[in-house]
């Protein structure tokens, strides 16, 4: 299967399409969607919406996994990124592709087998499973690949359990 | 002018298209796009984005008025109507439409000429303004009107200091 790990945000979403099969991974593109301050929050929404939009057609994921937005400090913050997130919930909708969400409790269990991991932990997961040189620089693209990793592993799990 | 104002949400996002010419406003068309709990999340974000792209269609609408959020509780229900929130902007992008953000404050002082006035204040005030013979039942209604409203009255203000 195919899956498009996305880590929602408003500044930067990070993506990763990873291939899973025979419990083997590999990664086939990741990035970031990087929309610039100054300009106009609709079309900073619409840059997310298209180029979303752009990696679906390309690579026709059969899965998208996003991460869920936890916060219990900056309200303005959460807002921002929620909005982001919403954007990116819809392109899933739009696509007729089947959308997953995951807590970022989830991803770490899933990653690293431990909830409580903390972001080095899941770093060095993520290089691993997937085979990588090295981290992606940007925080937002690694989260992608691990929420990515989190739905195979749980879509496995819940195949067993159907 | 024909202005879309929109109360943005989730479970119900407020709406009202409003026309404004020689200082009198005419209502065009209000309602409420409602999405159902139960029905998954990114399917409830594509109902907000159809309804909504349709509205624009009919009524070709010069501009969008979006109300901002304005939280200091509860952060999951402000990520839940950020995403949405997200959505209605994100529509006015897409379709090319000049989209403004006011905040509470904001419209309650453009409606009423009082930024602190209270709800009821403002459901008379629109209902004045835009001759109903009843105020809403859904406060999201009323509040996408006066949204619009706002829009109207600080358009004119705009231009004057161009």
């Amino acid at each position: 299967m195919v899956i498009l790990g996305i880590d929602p945000g408003f500044a930067i979403t990070g993506y990763a399409v990873i291939k899973y099969e025979n419990n083997n991974f590999k990664l086939l593109d990741c990035g970031a969607v990087n929309t610039k301050a100054g300009i106009p929050l609709p079309t900073r929404l619409a840059s997310i919406y298209d180029d979303l939009s752009l990696l679906v057609s390309k690579y026709n994921p059969d899965f998208i996994s996003v991460e869920e937005l936890f916060f219990n400090q900056n309200v303005k913050t959460a807002i921002n990124v929620a909005q982001g997130r919403g954007i990116a919930l819809l392109v899933g909708a739009k696509n007729n592709k089947e959308v997953f969400e995951y807590t970022p409790l989830q991803v770490k269990q899933a990653v690293v087998g431990y909830g409580r991991a903390d972001k080095k932990q899941v770093q060095q997961m993520v290089k691993a499973i997937l085979n990588l040189k090295e981290i992606p620089k940007l925080d937002d693209i690694t989260d992608a690949m691990a929420v990515g990793i989190c739905h195979a592993h749980s879509y496995n799990i819940l195949k067993k359990c159907r």
